[in-house]
């Protein structure tokens, strides 16, 4: 029989979804202390514009999404839109519409098919459960371009933290938002919560979707039920941070045409911030993903991706290393490129690479993710027809 | 009879090339005040170092450029070995070699061969020409995945400007460092050419290399015989930004794998600075470069990437226009999505785009230059090895 591997672990989370077409509508029944993290894109759908204003009361009962339209630069009836998914989802389920979560994903500037979700809604509504195949369900309703559901599961001595995404990891794709629902039975304070999951976020999503790119309607939630008592705020945080890194490893593998998963370490730089800076512009660089898509380990690329980055180092003191599933090979030493490149075309040949930048210039140190660019990335996005 | 088209058009340019497998060398003789542009990348090329220093005198006698290696990530051998191609035109010319300027471009992390540069000097300096055949020679000599060689004539009463330059525009390609000539006539003072050089290479070629993205060879020499006597220094400005206009459009047009220039034109931002954001921000974006292949009038896509942008607006005010070579047609007015988008669809159907973006906060306008993004380019950049 098989075991909850996200949401559903957590005591008094219960899921539901469903999927018909490709219009998809999940709903996640759990109370406790809330907090979220939303784009930073000036374009906001109207549910993250109604959502930035009512998570700061700190508190969800329930979220509800709906997948194939985004309800994005839909204006004032947007938002009455988004108000009214709440409202459905309190009416049936006998909570404060205040307290109902709301996130879409899909076609940016199409209105809603309110008929739709309030028919979804209630068909779902009864279905809610605390089970393997509820989480299930949940996690396929959200997708759009995924071609895989996404769970984590994060279990420490006296808590738990499960989630489940959705996102297709490449340049905020237009059907592509990054959503995320992440659980915790751990008792944690709406402020604590709220500081956890930015200093989580930052580590995690925000370095998988590239270049600082987001969609219109990213956010992701974090609901606490407070169950499993108090746990210590640094252990939370630094546990939350692994869920989500797990979520956002596998947005960037399930990446738009993607065949290789890419994950760049940058050590040695002045600050968390440079070191930020280079290892998103590094993962994000055409020529870069390009050239690991052909398994080609050019350095130039590599470094004048780096250099660009806005983070101040010398390129002459860099070192590099290439590193796939068993091989790991020096491509630059300190500015010296390496006279064998055999070890590390070879490491590039597997499904999942690392590239480690060592800047020397300080003790900053941030790890990035994204994924290599391919034709099909191209076919995907240029046979998308409106 | 062919008739000059470039440097050759301005009197005292002397040029000359050789291209010999991968193997380039470029010549050209020209006396007079001299200002240069170099890129913002951290990790510069030996013959970038040595010119910034070197431009300082704000005088040149000729420049050498050699294509197929960057002599960059080459520590103080690459400055070296670049002082020695300064040093080896010199004595070809009987000049100053601290008046030579100095480019390269090919591929980073490899030590240039000398011997076959001297060569290829000696064998190309006798043959130095004001002529058709002369300013071709030598925008041929300094491609390297450039699929046409690129000139730009610009005459105004009582002056001439003529430029060549080489790259091939997509993202700071490997091999694609942007390197560009340009003489004029009229008598400049060495600090007006610097400032109108600044001002024309922001308008024109830091609007077509996408996203701030530089390499770590790009240079733009300009050289000013004062033959034709002075001329009004807002004159001249306007007239160098044409003749750079020109060229970068030239080099978006050549992109690596592209079907089509796109002219992104912003107006109604808050300063010319954000609008600049804007332009280059939506000409850089993956998405809307696939859409624009795929002849798919994705505002959404548009939209998202002016909202990432950092510059600030109201995307509810926002207008869109998509104009093809004969058709132009509204995407959106005010945040509303038009219910027709035949007539931008069939616009999108040329081989000339032009996006056009009203934000309403401002007065601010730019323009900026890209290409779409097809299959073509992933399998140029992925199937390159080292």
């Amino acid at each position: 029989m098989s075991e909850m591997q996200s949401i559903c672990a957590v005591e008094g989370v219960y899921a539901a979804g469903i999927k018909e077409g490709k219009y998809g509508l999940a709903l996640i029944r759990a109370e406790g202390t809330a907090a979220a993290a939303f784009t930073k894109n000036i374009a906001r759908a109207a549910p993250v514009i109604l959502m930035q204003d009512r998570i700061k009361r700190g508190k969800l009962a329930a979220t509800i999404t709906n997948s194939g339209c985004a309800n994005a630069l839909t204006g004032q009836r947007g938002i009455n839109d988004a108000e009214e998914m709440a409202a459905v989802t309190a009416e049936e389920l006998s909570l404060d519409p205040l307290e109902v979560g709301v996130a879409s994903t899909g076609v940016i500037s199409r209105y809603l098919n309110l008929p739709l979700i309030r028919d979804q809604c209630h068909q779902i509504a009864p279905h809610l459960a605390h089970s393997p195949s509820a989480e299930i369900s949940a996690a396929k309703a959200i997708m759009t371009t995924d071609l895989v559901e996404k769970h984590a599961l994060v279990t420490r001595e006296g808590f738990t933290i499960g989630g489940i995404c959705k996102g297709s990891g490449m340049i905020a794709p237009n059907m592509g938002t990054m959503l995320g629902y992440v659980y915790t039975d751990a008792e944690i304070s709406a402020p604590d919560l709220q500081s956890a999951l930015k200093t989580a976020v930052r580590r995690s999503f925000n370095r998988v979707v590239v270049d600082g790119d987001t969609s219109t309607n990213d956010v992701v939630f974090c609901t606490a039920t407070g169950a499993a008592g108090k746990v210590p705020l640094n252990e939370f945080t630094s546990a939350l941070e692994e869920c989500c890194i797990s979520l956002g490893r596998q947005i960037a593998r399930d990446g738009e045409g993607a065949t290789k998963l890419i994950e760049v370490i940058v050590r040695g730089a002045r600050s968390e911030d440079e070191a930020d800076l280079v290892a998103r512009t590094v993962v994000g660089s055409p020529l870069v993903k390009t050239a690991i898509y052909g398994e080609d380990p050019n350095w130039g690329r590599i470094v004048a991706a780096a250099g660009r980055s806005g983070a101040e180092f010398d390129p002459e003191k860099v070192s590099c290393w290439i590193a796939g599933s068993e091989r790991r090979a020096a491509v630059c030493e300190r500015g010296v490129l390496s006279e064998d490149l055999s070890i590390a075309k070879a490491a590039l040949g597997g499904r999942e690479v690392q590239i480690e930048l060592d800047l020397s210039a300080g003790n900053g140190k941030a790890v990035a993710w994204g994924c290599d660019l391919t034709e099909k990335y191209v076919e995907i996005n240029g046979k998308y027809t409106t």
